[in-house]
């Protein structure tokens, strides 16, 4: 049974609000919806949505994530990548600025939630452990290029075809660089330097927000609108209504795969910037409860006329930074965007396009991360590798299939390598009782007659043609054999092919002549091992404590002498 | 360079053949050749296919084989499972009996061998190690089964419509049971019955020839084929003449996944039997060279009006025990075919229907497995629900899909196990240096102060997040606690998703006020924690040999005293 404080944390923090943290609260809050207007309608326009809809996903989300969320600090709203992700999937079936675009957003937003539900109900919080550091690194990095590009036309003023492949966008620019409408890029290059400035100079201080009081009243005063810089124009006023969302086993079919997308990676966000705040301020996040929490903002989202939202890197980052200690912060925020909703979108009408770009490019160009590659070049090439294929998978096939080929080429690589695994031919320490890799330490000195090796590894099905081949290499070179220690201290798991092909390798040794005896063998294989006789077939007395122990019964029992070599390392 | 003689193997053996080998390999040859005549008759007509190509598909395979193969045993040319799949690939896009359904079936085998052939040039023989046990026997339980109900219409006597569902077939069966052949049922009954006290009371006699030969004799004495007894018919005589097999890009489209799929199903069937007489045998096949070898095989096959063969089971074994010493064998096998072609097709003309099927039934009954399965349940449940999954995925949606469910699910398994790997809280055992598992062994103590804890796998991306929320859990419920010890004597490899994690370990250590020590860290992971930075972090100090080391290091720092408690071990 769920205790309903469990299910609604609210339950838990609301009434045990301490007065103290509310005027953190408060700033955070304010700081957030001060970033959050700008950036929604941004987002929202990179969605190929109208600006208002970004406002109306701002404020009942942000309510109900209150709620049910575990995270103190994360700021759910529109965010870059989901946006993107929005503009690919309803674009494909249907003409931006239409009616049915809108609405097909909405109902896109209304499945996200139904599936980020499903998989917290199902307990698949898990899943998102298998988005590695190098895989979100490159995926990342690719959107936002492609984000970045998207917002080209905006900043050059000229309508560019919509692509997914950022090389397309750029040569149309570059063929048609004279249609430049100079006034708008003027304004969004001023826009991006200004933001810039501004937060290396006074970090405090919300540059989004500065660059569009800014640029709005210079377009007003300057009458720059009739001198052609494209302009939001006029925005509704009033809260969204609640609309019954109309979704048939049609849009499941066509919108199905790109819910599922965009449900799993705005949740490897939303959890992965929670988990960093979380650590911070020492209290746990629950990775079920979050996807529950995002579910139900979603599907609430859409009925009042949002599209999906998720917890954002950088907002949150603001949250937190300017002092939130709980939800709270959050519920004033969506207050705040909510006023602004009722009473300011009519300042919004000489707001131009461009700035919200420059918003855009600000946003998501600090994403790329080219330290984080290099410093996998020169560490862990193999995860340098599965960064680089996922950067090129998702600049070239796009933002869904790319995260895909990503996690799906860093398991791969994870079970190919688990089928090579590291294997080390053991030496005597002299003067002790240890028995360390020949090839790391020259001083081992090898127990003649006998072969100790240990595998560094799970031994199951992928590996056991690995390790019986590299015994029956290390055996047939060998005249001098008499017995096979297997060192099983790396060995943590035993399947029951792997106990199949111990009973294989016994009888191959027998039939040789050998003796074959393990050691620190664990107690989940020792089990294994019982139960299918292979300790009866070898004997109990051939199961040794360690190595060392091993050696000495076998030196009493006369099979081996004290003899020693130093050992012959191969290449 | 690759040799010559690592490519063509028959350089190497045939020089320098021994005489003393002959007599082995001629007897075992005939022998071979005497089983291989009906079953391959039986296994054409189970392909949907006229009997004469599976004699077709018994000549030049074998003689290519013996020329590339590794395996101085292996039996190559129809088996049931391929022959099976060959009627589902076909019968899907063309008509059993019409001369198209030859033709593609040709081109099938040609599609089989090219699949081979460049999995070995690409040296893809290792995949054949993600076949588990587990799914090899719950695969071909399923696909015996699905043979043998596919024979039931030759054994009744009536037509029944082709289905890949056990039950469909069962159903119409015993809906038209009145429809039963009685005079064709019994023949049926008698051979299978024939054959089995045959193999238990005179297992030297081949009862597939000794069925053959009296059902056909009997056919013609009673003159049965006129009471409705339905027989093979004409069989043409002559050897294969070549053709040229006539392909294009639809073919290739429409029978490229079969291709595939018989291409690894046929390798996994090889290989296994290879290697199980090349360990008895004392000697090695290399998978990458088979691929080629059973490839090049195919493509011959084809070339020769064959379909797709391979390496079976039951034959190898029966070439095997008669004394085959060298491919030799297999050359006289195939030259005791080619003369049956020649000047024996004739005898065939009354061989009733009834009885190829019974061979069949026979050879793929006894590949249903009861007993490992039992054995999984009683020794590893997990591997037990994989083979069951298996075996219910290949009879519900087919031999390809099934198999690829098998796998499928036993990697995902693998993966899933390594995301929650076993970790064990350690104690000291008393008047040792020693610390295990607090709850194996009740005697370990608790050093007052530390926590040491043991990690059993590979750490990676997949597990990051356990390790630190198992870490957490341990940490938030210990008052006394100063300092916190990782053994990592399990862990043998590191990704740099690991690396970063112990980096944010040591940091949330640091700020609650404990010391964080790394014990028995091996060489791979040494050098990674080095790279990255992590060494440095740490200080090389707090790295220490083993854990006893580790413990008495603090102790004479006095960050630990010498207080030991007995272990509280947690349920």
């Amino acid at each position: 049974m769920i205790s309903p404080r469990r299910l609604l944390p609210i339950l838990e923090w609301l009434p045990n609000y301490h007065r103290a943290d509310l005027r953190g609260d408060l700033t955070a809050g304010l700081t957030t919806a001060v970033m959050l207007v700008p950036q929604g309608m941004a987002y929202a326009m990179l969605a190929g949505l109208p600006p208002i809809v970004g406002l109306y996903a701002s404020v009942v989300p942000q309510l109900v994530y209150a709620a049910f969320g575990t995270s103190r600090q994360l700021a759910v709203g529109p965010v870059a990548m989901d946006s993107l992700m929005v503009a690919a999937a309803v674009g494909a079936i249907s003409t931006p600025g239409s009616e049915q675009y809108v609405m097909l957003a909405v109902v896109l937003g209304l499945l996200v939630g139904l599936v980020q539900v499903a998989m917290g109900v199902l307990r698949l919080g898990f899943l998102v452990n298998f988005l590695s550091r190098p895989v979100i690194s490159g995926f990342t990095s690719a959107a936002a290029l492609i984000i970045g590009f998207s917002q080209l036309k905006y900043m050059l003023g000229f309508d560019i075809a919509r692509s997914k492949h950022v090389h397309v966008i750029l040569l149309e620019a570059l063929r048609r660089i004279d249609e430049t409408h100079l006034m708008t890029l003027l304004i969004g290059v001023v826009s991006i330097v200004a933001m810039r400035i501004i937060k290396r100079r006074s970090p405090r201080l919300p540059g989004a927000l500065v660059v569009v009081v800014a640029s709005t009243l210079a377009v007003w005063a300057g009458d720059l609108a009739g001198r052609g810089v494209a302009i939001v124009g006029a925005v509704p006023a009033g809260l969204p209504s609640p609309v019954f969302v109309p979704i048939d086993a049609q849009m499941v079919v066509a919108l199905g795969p790109a819910a599922v997308a965009i449900a799993l990676v705005a949740f490897m966000e939303a959890i992965s910037v929670a988990n960093t705040f979380a650590n911070r301020h020492r209290y746990e996040v629950d990775a079920n409860q979050e996807l529950l929490a995002l579910g139900l903002a979603n599907v609430a989202g859409a009925v009042f006329r949002g599209y999906p939202v998720t917890g954002g890197f950088s907002r949150t980052a603001v949250n937190g930074q300017a002092g939130a200690k709980t939800p709270l912060a959050a519920v004033i925020t969506a207050v705040a965007v909510a006023l602004t909703l009722l009473f300011l979108t009519p300042l919004f009408y000489y707001l131009p396009n461009a700035v919200l770009a420059a918003i855009i490019f600000t946003a998501v160009f600090g994403l790329i991360d080219v330290r984080h590659a290099r410093h996998l070049w020169r560490t862990k090439k193999d995860d340098f590798f599965v960064l680089a294929l996922t950067f090129v998978a998702t600049l070239s096939v796009g933002i869904g299939p790319g995260i895909l080929t990503g996690v799906g080429a860093s398991l791969a690589w994870f079970i190919v390598k688990s089928t090579r695994p590291h294997t080390a031919v053991l030496g005597h320490l002299p003067g002790t009782t240890s028995y360390r890799n020949v090839e790391n330490y020259p001083e081992a000195r090898t127990v003649v007659g006998a072969l100790i090796l240990r595998m560094d590894a799970q031994f199951y099905f992928g590996n056991v043609s690995f390790l019986k081949e590299r015994l029956r290499t290390l055996v047939d070179g060998d005249e001098t054999l008499r017995v096979v220690i297997l060192d099983c201290s790396g060995i943590n798991q035993l399947d029951s092919s792997a106990a199949e092909a111990l009973h294989g390798i016994l009888h191959d040794l027998r039939e040789r002549g050998h003796r074959f005896v393990l050691s620190n063998v664990k107690r989940p294989v020792r089990d294994v091992l019982d139960k299918t006789g292979f300790v009866d077939a070898l004997g109990p007395t051939n199961i040794a404590l360690t190595v060392h122990h091993a050696v000495q019964g076998l030196r009493e029992e006369g099979v081996l002498d004290a003899d020693e070599a130093p050992a012959a390392t191969s290449g």
